[in-house]
């Protein structure tokens, strides 16, 4: 008997049809006799109807009041998978985030798990009944509702799996597992057995739409079992786990982000400590900076450039002009135009013909690369946004069609 | 500076501009300088979708569940009104049942509140904010999401004001008042100014769909000054309160309830203790039993005729079958195509014309009555459904068209 963790996401929710079809998944393991723990998003476009009905009214409503109205998602989720395994005669019940024992810090919309109190997952599982939750969503120190931004189910599940010793985290998608590349984009692209934490970091937060990094790192950090799976199609996923033997490829994946913006500052000055007041405002303001690159000095001046997510473009480049004269900018460029373009892979760093080959394709395709920044398990550049899907096919085509 | 509770039911916020508009008016009350506590509903047809939503899935959910997705209704209510009132420029926050302090009962969909701990609600109120509550909801000693049933809304308003010792609970609906009868149905129908408790209580139990008998049962018994108003039109609306002054009016309103049925047990044994066997029953079913005749005993045995809400016909009928040998029931006889049709007012009891002058009224039009009840205030009658509303009608008038 093995405790399981398993979430659907929104897409695997969207309608009576598929909500059954999540509760026989979820019962086919019961019956085997697994202590199963469900983790459930909103219905598919249930948070686009509730973000509608709020912009109707107020088009900057304060985020306490939107992680009110947003986390309503899932409790109607929760509640409509557990009538559905109900009439699989099976015993079931539903828990919001709060009642689930999900404690989190204030910052609403974009919340930090603290804790999960387990007492009531525990009884309820004692009870062999089958336990629905809430993902995306939790209650601060005052009991006020918060959601844990994007990728949040994800991270609500793994958060579950951690604090309960779980055997096995599934996340079922709408893809049947992680792919070299993505499908839509790449024909050949080939569906990894297993990854390891590292590299699905990596394609995770290089553009991979499979899992959210959050979650990944939580499992890494609590080195929880994670398997990628289709709620739709019944068939081995992809698991990822501390250590993956390896395996004759090198790479394993390559994947693009069309979701960046490149900010430039020219001509400031190249004094120590520079780079930290830049990046510690950008910090202030929360927001994630990816690439940096930083021009070699001259004349006591110098360039930086660095990519922020597409969503954080403005607010970074108000809260630089507002800091213009104490930071010194002289001009600011910002572009939204570019994407990035990655390969990722363990066996990288100790073949040097990786990079070599990875610029190769992009060079006969006389495809500009802007920035790059390299890692031990990747490698990343910067490129017109018009020109990624092609590099991608490019790059994926370059390692894997042999 | 006073403490008024507000409530505002579905229709008072079925879209965005009648959120605005429900913002206005709370709005206009914190201007004046008052403390307000704003108890909400859900969305006019949510709890409809909702609904629909779950018979998809499940025809007979659990009604655990059933609070669970029900209750998101309110949840969505209360942080679009808190959204419109901060948009006016008003400090405000939103709170959910269980955060606003209702402890309720178990008994799932029809919960009673036990108690209301107020600490929340108070050091919202002293940090000079608009609270916006989600009505008809709270959670049980579990933690488990309750529901407190039909009129829900109202109660969780007065029940407030009752905690919180408010100057006043106003109820907003689409109607302005309390009117002799339904104004739909009668077109010379009077607004009244203001009635008891008890008048209230007595047309809201025969059928007057303004107020909820729960929370005017509650209003009474904690003495809070009600006051039923339109959200759409800002005219004065009818006061509801302890003692009403002695006014022209002998009669305080004409109501029909088409939402009822009859059950009569013919040749039932004519023992004592047999009405406590049937009746105990009926409650062991959770069935409001209204009115009763019981015929005059003849050779052992006797007739019992009762009503019962027309949703718990069946259940009623079913009971009666299942204990037919123990109750020794001969003939069950039940009917659906029934009406009661009541007048309400203090003055009636002083004054023998107004009997005589109620069924004089039913007598010129031919109308038949099955059952007769009378209470100090009020005197009630069966009739068939289909004379219903031209006895209300032809009641009123020869009451109200002096």
């Amino acid at each position: 008997m093995s405790l399981i963790v398993q979430k659907f996401g929104g897409s695997s929710v969207a309608d009576a049809h598929r909500i059954e079809n999540v509760a026989k998944i979820v019962t086919k393991f019961k019956k085997k006799g697994d202590d199963v723990v469900v983790v459930v998003s909103a219905q598919g476009d249930t948070t686009d109807f509730l973000i509608e009905k709020a912009g109707e009214i107020n088009n900057n409503p304060s985020k306490r009041e939107m992680d009110v109205l947003l986390s309503s998602g899932e409790q109607i989720s929760i509640a409509l998978l557990a009538m559905a395994i109900e009439k699989l005669g099976f015993s079931v019940i539903s828990l919001t985030g709060w009642q689930a024992g999900f404690r989190t810090k204030t910052n609403h919309t974009n919340a930090r798990i603290v804790k999960i109190d387990t007492t009531r997952l525990k009884s309820e599982l004692d009870a062999n009944k089958i336990v629905v939750v809430a993902g995306f969503q939790g209650v601060d120190k005052l009991e006020d509702i918060t959601t844990l931004g994007r990728g949040g189910s994800d991270t609500s599940a793994v958060a579950i799996a951690a604090a309960m010793n779980a055997d096995l985290c599934q996340i079922y998608t709408d893809v049947d597992g992680v792919y070299t590349a993505d499908p839509n984009l790449v024909e050949n692209s080939i569906k990894l057995e297993c990854i390891s934490y590292d590299e699905m970091l990596e394609l995770s937060t290089l553009g991979a739409q499979v899992l959210h990094n959050r979650s990944v790192e939580m499992a890494k950090r609590y080195n929880v079992n994670l398997e990628v799976l289709s709620s739709f199609e019944d068939v081995p996923g992809t698991k990822v786990k501390e250590r993956v033997d390896m395996e004759q490829l090198l790479i394993r994946g390559v994947t693009k982000d069309d979701y960046t913006a490149r900010i430039a500052l020219l001509n400031v000055p190249d004094e120590s400590g520079y780079a930290y007041n830049i990046f510690s405002l950008m910090g202030k303001h929360n927001i994630n900076v990816d690439l940096i690159v930083q021009s070699y000095g001259c004349n006591n001046r110098k360039d930086i450039s660095f990519t922020v997510p597409l969503d954080s473009m403005d607010v970074a480049v108000e809260a630089l002009k507002e800091n213009k004269d104490r930071l010194k900018i002289d001009d600011i460029k910002v572009s939204d135009s570019v994407s990035k373009v990655s390969i990722v892979g363990a066996g990288m760093q100790m073949n040097p013909g990786v990079a070599a080959k990875f610029f190769e394709a992009l060079y006969k395709a006389n495809i500009n690369i802007h920035m790059i920044s390299t890692s031990e398990i990747k490698i990343s550049v910067l490129i017109d946004k018009k020109d990624s899907s092609l590099a991608v096919k490019l790059i994926h085509n370059a390692f894997f069609d042999y």
